[in-house]
This record gives structure tokens, sequence and C-alpha cells, in this order.
């Protein structure tokens, strides 16, 4: 722990997207602060695994950069999220006081379901002098659709996503709406949305993109062969029924 | 124009999202590719000015490299489109025939509502046998909720992106549904949604940000200031009502 002095300037908090998983999908500009920190955080990983965003920074630190894995446990009890949140906000915040800046890596994007927002109002709401900054990453909706080698939306397209967690019961009133639809983590629902997707007719335009961009990358196309899945936490779905520009089969 | 061979190995058309604006913002491999690449195309410019994939990466480019302006014009006729699309194929196809690596520069993510996805569609229509592969980078609505230094969602939130252009009238079906509004290209329908939003009481949750991450980059927070703006055409709107994460405020 660094020593505090009260004439210190503060360091900044940083939050950086590192993209979806393949090293080489961070910004130059997210490369570039995580390199220059002396203080690098990062969700820490659960039952002795390094987490996806340690893995896929490893390879651009160096021995000299502190190391803070921060918890943020996979559980829904808003008591103890918000434990871990300041938790987290009070193991960063001696660093910064301190004059030093940290840099938080948190995968895909940080703005778009990211834990780095958490830190940051935890951060903000215990230490309000706190400076805190964003660089935004490449978000897994992309990345997967790049993998399957489709658009996510084109044209008039409107795009519905959903944290498929909470919202099974919300997916008809969606796909009334919606014309493409992405489902975030979508392994404990599967089941459930398989069903619903074959009520609608949409099997043969939805895919399932797991690890995208990461070595143990899979794709399922067509799922009408897949009523059951194992998947992975890092899962997503994506129905999308008209892919193809209006005036490109002429 | 390259010599056509037969027996050549084809090159691969690569299409690159650079991010929002920001020449940091492109990813890592997107940059190797960009690079070592001896033919970069991207969107050429309007009236005279240079787009803006074209000026974030420019310092990247080296003189010898050759450069492939592609005319994509902003119109919604199907025929003028299409006619254009398929024309930039045939400007791409003979250096991928000679087996010459092409990459495609695009602004933002390259399946988020990007040019690529009809240049691709277009190449891969007149010519099957062409190769063609991708590389997410930053979309817009991720760049502005960090450039707002906000979240674009959390926790359980719905999320809605459509390109305003089209669906002004959709507004009030979507927010009956979404947590969380992005309104793409909103310039030329501001005034009508401003009322909608006016009527919804949810101009004080309302952002406009205009040239994310650019050097003219300008962020219009609460609304209810703004009944009127003059908006340039990359400009975004972000309806976000709840950005504090339950727990926090303890």
């Amino acid at each position: 722990m660094p020593d505090f002095d009260s004439e210190t300037t503060l360091g900044t908090l940083t939050g950086v997207g590192i993209g979806p998983g393949d090293p080489e999908l961070i910004t130059v500009k997210a490369l570039r602060l995580l390199q220059a920190a002396p203080v690098v955080a990062f969700p820490a990983g659960v039952r002795g695994r390094l987490g996806v965003a340690q893995r896929a920074i490893a390879d651009w630190l160096s021995p000299q950069q502190t190391q803070l894995p921060l918890k943020f446990p996979y559980v829904r009890d808003p008591a103890t999220l918000a434990e871990a949140w300041h938790g987290a906000a009070a193991t960063v915040w001696p660093y910064l006081a301190a004059g030093q800046d940290v840099v938080f890596a948190c995968e895909g994007d940080i703005s778009f379901y990211g834990t780095f927002t958490y830190l940051a109002q935890a951060l903000q709401h215990c230490y309000p002098q706190a400076q805190v900054a964003r660089v935004p990453g490449v978000a897994s909706p992309m990345a997967a659709a790049a993998a399957v080698g489709m658009p996510l939306t084109i044209q008039g397209q409107r795009l519905a996503i959903i944290p498929a967690l909470y919202a099974v019961t919300d997916l008809e009133t969606v796909l009334t709406w919606a014309d493409v639809l992405v489902l975030m983590k979508v392994s404990s629902v599967y089941q459930a949305v398989w069903s619903m997707l074959k009520q609608a007719d949409l099997l043969h335009h939805s895919y399932v993109v797991e690890h995208a961009t990461m070595a143990n990358q899979v794709i399922y196309a067509d799922l009408s062969q897949h009523p059951c899945l194992a998947l992975s936490y890092f899962s997503l779905l994506i129905v999308q029924p008209q892919p193809i520009a209006a005036g490109i089969l002429r």
C-alpha cells in the first residue's frame, strides 16, 4: 500500500474496454494507457482460473506493474454485489490517493454491461474527489457478428439487446418490435429461448457464439439442429432474419 | 489496375472497423492488417472533404500503399445504392484477383450499420470466389457513452438501438419496452424526437453526442435546454433513465 500525502496530486482511474478476448482486439489507446500505468486492476478470475480480461492483457504487461485482481462475484443479490463493489473501490483508492494512475481492464466495452461502471460509481460515491476516465472497447455482439461473418444490423433494422438472464418472458414482445435481437449470457435460459424461437420459426436465422474471438470460439448456426446446448457463461445468441441488403441480389 | 492471372492465389478483402473517429481507437489487430495491406480502401468523402475513416487512418498509412476511395452515396434509393455497391465491388475485385490483399477501413464497427456489409455482399454476389474477412471495431454508441462518462447499459437493462432516420413513429412503442434507447443519425428528426421525449418526461435523462471521440466532439446533456439543435450527420441520442447501479448509494 502506498503512502498517503494530502498534498499529492490524485491519480486517475481509467477504465479501458479490452475487447471480447483476442488480445489484439484492444485499441491502440487502451494499450498505450495500460502499458503506461503503474497499477493495473481487473476482475479476478473464479475457481482458480484467470479472468478473461486478465488473460487477454497478460502479454501486454511488464513485471514492474502492480496487478490488482478485484473480486466481482457472479451473483444477483444486490447487497453482496454492493459490498464487493465498495470493497473494490476501497482497494483502488489508496493508489489514486498516493498519486498513482490505475487502469482497470475489463472485457468487451466498459459502458456496455461492464464491471467498470460499478467500480467507478462505488469509487465516486465513497471518494467524491476521485477522478475517472473511460476508453471504449469492442463489444461482444459486434465481435460475434464478425465471427459469424454476417452483419449485426443493416439499413433501417431495429436492434434489441437484452441480458437474457432476466428477460426470457420478454422475448415474444421484443420480437414483435425488433428486426435483430441479441441475447447476452444466454447459457442459463437456452432451452426456453430455443422453444420460443422454434415457435416463431426463427431457428434458421439464429446463431450462438461462445467465447467470441478467443482460441476456444465455437459458432452454432442454424439452431434447429441444437435444441440442447451446454454453453459457457460467455455465450450470446443473435437472431438476424434479413442479413442481406435490399438491392444486392439484382 | 494490376494484371490478372487465373493461376494467382486470390487476395482477401478484410473489413476493419476503425472505431468512432479518434485514430487511437483502432484495434491493434486492425492497425496491423491496415499497415500490412498493399491496397487500402475506404468510403470516399463528400463535397470535397475527407471521409471520417479516411481521416482517422491517414497517419497510419505509408506512401507505398494504394488508396482506393469508394463512393457510397448518402441516399435512400435502393437502385442508386445497389449501383454504388456493385461499382465498389468491381473496383476492388481486380486487386483481389491479382493476389493483392485489400483492407477496407470503415468508421465504427464493420457489422453495425457499416458500409463494409454492402461492399462484402456485392463482392460475394458478383464474384462468388472472393474471400472476405472481418475485424470488429468500437461502435459509436459505446464511444458516446464513454464520452458522456456514463454507462450505456447496466444490470438487467434492455437496450434498443434504432436508425432514427426511419423510425420516429416507433419511438413511443420502443419506450414502453426498452430501458435504454439509442437513436443513431438523429439530426434529421431531432425536433420530433425532442417533443416525444418531452411528453415522456425523459429530456433530463437524454444526451446528444456529436462527433464522438473526434476533435470537434460536442455533448449536450439535459436536453430540456435544447429544443432545437443544428446537428451534423454524425450525431446520436442516448436515453438512459437509470444509470446508477442498485446498491451503490448505500
